[in-house]
């Protein structure tokens, strides 16, 4: 089968790598001809995946026609703020009957829509299936065992998209559930950088352990009263990726709530940083969310205030842990 | 309020110090005089909490008697190995009207009950509440911030043992679900055995978060059909303990996975250990729990043949990844 990458990131050319290594026909589009030379021409990803050789047969390009031309699966994979764009370019030459799913992690910046809805918006009511779970683009890429879900409504076309990444090393879940798989895969990043804040504070691996379980209870809360299924937030695409991004050290959003939690203001974090860490406007869309549905969600409140607000993290902490006791 | 702490091991001693730091009267009972006299002189428990100083308003005896004498609260803290028996010794003397509540993790040998069913069974029918959570004696010890669950079906008897044990580094939730928190506690080290093999074979992050997720998906499953609830898998008891037990470098269950998954057998590596890894023998209960209740837990069977019959670890992980796809 013809595939067709839409996002020539790290997590983009690992997927694109595991659809080659299962015999699929596979072309990567990417937005700057530059990176696109230099894959070709180093046979390696050297800026968002560096160190990994990608296989000569996949081919790269930066047009959306040339890239989606008779592609029998298509995969969007970009960060979450260009999303919009990248699929209104798509919209007019995706083959009419090819399989749509959605691998990346966030929410629409307007309207916190996940993913798959917006895609599916603009693709006129299309199908969109969600691709999500505890996965190091690294980790795959190289062949390391790992295992994700692949969730929506249409059963068979969740199925036929399972069967073209799954192999011996990628294990894929089905799920009827987009909502939970792709809520727990933006909303983690909250978490994350709670985690990263505990870590900073040096509080220990017992309340990084609560923060997390108490974290991925409110985020599931919230996701229910948006329509998800509470399971699914027990699932890879929930537990599973928070577990990950929790304890990597490469995880940005853990990195960012490190450094807050050391007692540095978000400004001197994000100066020196290049890339944004999705969570740190995760944190304002899941509160608005949270008050929208009358949903209480005191860790995600506290990360908003020490994100947004500056208040100081042991304050916070403190304010967590004297709330009134209660039911678990 | 009398408490009496029956087990002089480490959480033994990190929950005495919560409730001594929470005004009560504190008696900590240990098998051996020596171990007591040694904690007595040095104000510091050097074989169960090194490097902890422990406060000298708890008292230290080898009587149960004494450390029973006109108890409000007794809390049982000792292996689960000891437990029919220590709890037999303290069967006459304990206060008629005390509140019981039991932090063992484990499951018994004979007839894999959970440990407050065999406190209770032993004590003619009384109430036994369970306490568990992600903690490390050390960090409780030292006033780290950690949170945990008391559950059981006596309303007011878990409330009152929580407000005993709750202050403002030490949170707790309150559950109705025992089954729950204790078949949790008892299983999950099952899963960190998988998670140290994962480390041991060098197999990654995904790999091991994969692993986590679905191990806790087939013991709540198996927690189910033992009429546990399914929610309280994703608790502070449940997924909370999981993460703490899975990630920490001083988890015994992990440190022996890591070595079987470096090509080890059990008996070498048991060999030089001084202490039993609970995992080692649940693993075998679960699998026969599992079986008598129809119910699947392939990664639990796959450590059991790890652990019980030398199974090669890859050849375990790629029968893993090889199962049939499936909805998750």
């Amino acid at each position: 089968m013809k595939a067709c990458v839409i996002g020539d990131g790290g997590w983009g050319t690992a997927l694109a790598m595991t659809l080659a290594s299962n015999g699929h026909d596979v072309t990567v589009w990417g937005p700057f001809e530059e990176n696109l030379r230099a894959v070709r021409e180093k046979r390696e990803n050297v800026t968002f995946l560096p160190g990994v050789p990608v296989p000569p047969e996949i081919r790269w390009t930066s047009s959306p026609g040339e890239a989606a031309a008779e592609a029998g699966l298509v995969l969007v994979v970009v960060p979450s703020r260009y999303y919009r764009d990248v699929i209104l370019r798509f919209r007019e030459c995706l083959p009419p009957g090819s399989l749509v799913v959605s691998a990346t992690k966030g929410l629409d910046e307007e309207t916190y829509s996940r993913m798959t809805r917006v895609a599916a918006e603009l693709l006129d009511g299309r199908f969109v299936a969600a691709l999500s779970g505890p996965t190091h683009a690294e980790e795959v890429a190289r062949g390391y065992p790992a295992a994700a879900v692949v969730a929506g409504a249409d059963h068979a076309a969740v199925g036929a998209i399972r069967d073209a990444f799954m192999n011996r090393r990628f294990r894929l879940y089905t799920s009827e559930d987009a909502a939970g798989v792709e809520y727990g895969g933006a909303l983690k990043n909250v978490i994350a950088l709670a985690a990263g804040i505990n870590d900073g504070m040096e509080l220990g691996d017992s309340a990084k352990a609560a923060l997390m379980t108490r974290g991925l209870v409110e985020i599931a809360r919230l996701g229910e009263a948006l329509g998800a299924r509470r399971e699914t937030f027990g699932g890879l695409s929930g537990m599973g990726d928070l577990i990950v991004t929790c304890t990597s050290r490469h995880s940005r959003n853990r990195a960012v709530g490190e450094r807050l939690g050391r007692g540095e203001k978000l400004s001197e974090v994000m100066g020196a940083m290049k890339m944004v860490a999705e969570g740190v406007w995760t944190c304002g869309a899941a509160v608005s969310l949270a008050r929208s549905q009358g949903i209480e969600m005191p860790v995600t409140e506290e990360v908003r205030r020490i994100v947004h607000e500056g208040k100081d993290p042991r304050r916070a902490m403190e304010d967590l842990m004297g709330r009134e006791a209660r039911n678990e």
